[in-house]
């Protein structure tokens, strides 16, 4: 069985990476891919390892078009997906947005941080959350995913099992995260030329990140109240691959970390937590749809220390959605991801 | 229909290669990797990539396990090869050795440059030189096949067209060859640390390289007459990719260098001719099975200059081993081969 | 005024740095560069850069030599200097150690984390702990100088202002650290090879670093009572550089931490307090003597976020380490290292 | 002595470079900065590496202002220099332009590749190329210096030896260069991200660059008749950095090469011949203005080939600008440049 999909916004770098895994997905046919600054253009011309790969042209955003798919993926900047999204799924198509549109369900909260009206505020509750370790079931009947972002898949993974065993303070947990330069998207801009920013280190909006009201929400969720977050993230001179360090405090001085964390995952063939005392490398999972974790307790203190990797545009962005994708139709949930990471 | 596969001196960066574009190779199954120095350690333990992918533990070579499989390759540092290959092939094994043991038929050429006597220079005529864009037949029927080095790849195939059409001097032909790390291996070294050639760039062996040799025998291969090359590879601060610089003089200045190189690979599935004009980027064949090329005439005038990017550990290492695999076995061609390069 | 300066274990990269930034320096002359390993060879075979500036061959150490310097620096690892240090003081040199030998106070801690006997422990009390900011009138009377970690270094100075102010809490404090990979020394190994770490990012030594006592040591010196430090060191894939980001919980939360931090470093020449709001870029003190840092408080919470860089060859060892000459031999405290950083 | 210095659009690389550099020279205030989209800002903000080194603010471009300065260096875009420059050197400045501006004699030739009328024709005759090892005489007695572009730079110093000595065929030479990113300069663009160019290389402008018509004349004005050289420039992932590999054919097979090299640059202060059989790296010069240059006769043939590298900003730009001024104002030629490369 074969379905029809388009991705809306392929010009940027999660477009390309959904182009590149769904090249081998057994199940998926590419029909239509969309940009107003590209149209007419070959992807290939744009993106030259999909040369030989992909035959497509990008073409004008078209409702009709995109109503002729099965799955519409939206990789495009926020705000874009709200305003075509309505129109889809009344035609009954699935939507799957990239995005950060419908990720928060407190629609003020969504406005604030993005400094914008919603223009569909009416479909924010009716979406599910994409993050399959958590929603899985949602996910299967849903018609309207919202992918998590980067930075909120690594954050999640790490605390969702100290978080279900209610054995942290959930008043003061820290998630330090460093990125690829790809998590900073793919237009003209001075701040991210290979000449400001390689063979250099920084952190950024220590002040306060987009992200964060997401990974707060979603903290919330798991743990059943509020979760205090501060979330410091940073800007490493590599292309891909996000690392999470995740810091809290133990509640319960008597659980086996390491047990914890494998039986939580055991069944999630997309989380690889990591032998006691291993420190897992972005490396190890580039371009791959997995996350690797390891959980550490320093000097045997009440100190937890969670390490997160995953591949920004793979785990957490593109990856996952195509894997929300195979739990929506109901194919296998490692079609089309299955390869491993590219190392060195 | 699936054949069993051994790996000989899979601790090294063209082993891991080879294991990673073999989990995907429909009709193999990779049975035994042997390693000496690692045996009884699981492959993932040194390669985190393929945690959940393989579950293989090193072995010490043994010849009775080798010869149970159908096929054998040799990930080894040259010198080897030479040792266990006759066995195997007395045995009905077919072998693929990606070290420079079968490379030069010329011994005492190849005992000069490589400074040790050959341990079995009988086999060396009956070895078939894989390049199938060169060899295809004889790849078919080979038993013993000599994969070519990385460099000699990206040279050869950038002046296959040239030398076919007899339309340079052969006297004077110029590659000038840019290598990512992975090319010097996986040995502890300072030479190769991040710290003595990141951010950095050199030249290597400008007075002679252990290539050179068997680039100069291809090239006359092909010529059917000797070709005078001068080559001099440099080392380039990331891990994966060689670009090489061709320059020749034509001798016909009447030539449609576009029409030539596209037709010469018109019916090659990893090899790509670019559209007049265009400088391939090593990045787009990252972690993919083809050369991508261009040629260029400088303001018209009579040098000819052909671009050519492969990545040295995939055209230039395993992924062309594979498809020499594909070739002497009867599979598709491109079984195993498909995915598209990473990028970014 | 000059005085005569040797250089023990000059093969290292805080030996450069110190040949490099001394090169300039108004009033000391390098006569003696010692490496048992190099002996013989000019050290501008080693270190290219130092062509047409150091005429200097590296010599067996010895000990005459040594002592008719009126300064002896220390770039070994640890453990060689405890051997040589006693007799040097004894015939009037003043001696500044880099490495680890003399910075913890407590001998027996020493000896559990370094894993071996101490061999000079009747001179770890009279060693003065080479941190300016902190121990500048010491170190004007000391003969016996151990000059920081880099690490370390970063985390003081972050933490200096808010532990005099008494204004966090100090049970539970976190340095979330990264280093370029300089800090790994240059030694043959594959773990730090370019193509093991470059395009990467990885925590290490999150169970315990070797730099957490002397860190804790110094926290407590500052403050007054102990401090509790959870440290995690992460590396990065450049050459140069740390960046730590340091989390605590204010106790006070009525304090100007801007005015805080400027007021306490408005005379120190080598540290930057940034504007309100900034990000500091290890780019920036690339090559120079400095530290720079910025302060915030994440949507005007009671966890403030402290970010230092510096460049750990520089402020973090050789750098500092002249700083700490000057200061005891009465030079203006910035002599010879007034260069700016090398930026882009 | 001290005199007074201006620069006109200090916002770019080689304008950064500049004031990096002139912050040590011992006779020179630099008084001025201009940029019209910067004026009233504070350099240290755009570069902090300039905090505590640099007071000074962008102004908006003054011609009193600027005229009330000795010395004028452009750091401009090409066609900018050519406005003002005519009413400065009426007025008794010195210029020293580090633009493409009055680097042609052949005016027409120079519209033709730089695609517009030039704006000042009548002075191009009178600027003198600012090449010190060829044309140090003539710098001494200039009051307009055109400072040649950073690849020509390398490419002349290569073939310099050669071309005096009369010992190669100058109808068949062949430079084969790579550039760090900074000689893209410091504009938004999408082709010069990190995640465009990291971790890969490419060729560029093989059909013709802007530098090769500035070459030519170069070669042909120390040869004393035409050269033709087939150029061909190369992108690669790092900041800083220039590496030459040039080649050509002897005409003489019995010239010393190691000797004609080291006699003939034996008394310049910013070229290091390297021993025979030397390969030089780009760090080696990094942020110093030297060009190390190595030269080699493969396999004892007729080819020769030198290697040569360079700092693209310092002695391919704003190092050779400050050693020319420091020669056309009788300073000692190497005041201000002494600083060893930052390595690693």
């Amino acid at each position: 069985m074969s379905i029809k999909v388009a991705i809306v916004g392929a010009t940027g770098y999660t477009g390309v990476e959904l182009l590149r895994l769904l090249s081998g997905h057994p199940n998926v046919s590419v029909e239509v891919i969309t940009s107003r600054a590209e149209a007419g253009r070959p992807v290939a011309e744009l993106f030259p390892n999909l040369r030989g790969i992909s035959p497509l042209l990008f073409s004008e955003p078209d409702e009709e078009q995109l109503a002729s798919c099965d799955v519409v993926f939206f990789a495009t900047p926020h705000g874009v997906a709200q305003a075509t999204v309505p129109a889809l799924l009344a035609r009954g198509c699935r939507v799957i947005d990239l995005s950060a549109d419908f990720r928060i369900r407190d629609v003020p909260l969504w406005e604030q941080w993005y400094n914008q009206p919603h223009a569909a505020p009416q479909l924010v509750a009716e979406a599910v959350y994409g993050l399959p370790e958590v929603n899985r079931e949602a996910i299967q009947g849903a018609q309207l995913v919202a992918c998590p972002g980067c930075y909120p898949t690594s954050v999640q993974l790490g605390l969702l099992p100290l978080l279900e065993a209610g054995c942290i303070d959930q008043s003061d947990v820290i998630a330090n995260s460093a990125s690829g330069a790809t998590g900073a998207g793919k237009q003209a801009s001075v701040a991210t030329l290979l000449t400001e920013i390689s063979d250099s280190f920084k952190a950024y909006a220590a002040g306060g990140h987009r992200h964060l009201p997401e990974i707060e929400q979603g903290l919330a969720d798991i743990a059943g109240s509020a979760v205090k977050l501060t979330f410091v993230p940073h800007l490493l001179p590599i292309n891909r691959g996000i690392h999470t360090t995740i810091y809290a405090n133990l509640t319960d001085g008597s659980v086996d970390l390491q047990q914890l964390f494998e039986q939580r995952f055991a069944d999630e063939p997309f989380v690889d937590v990591l032998p006691a005392g291993s420190h897992p490398e972005t490396r190890s999972v580039r371009g791959a749809n997995v996350a690797r974790i390891a959980v550490h307790r320093p000097q045997g203190g009440n100190k937890v220390v969670v390490l997160v990797v995953e591949d920004n545009l793979t785990k957490g962005a593109s990856g996952q959605a195509i894997q929300c994708m195979n739990i929506m139709l109901g194919f296998a949930e490692c079609a089309g991801l299955e390869a491993p990471a590219l190392l060195p």
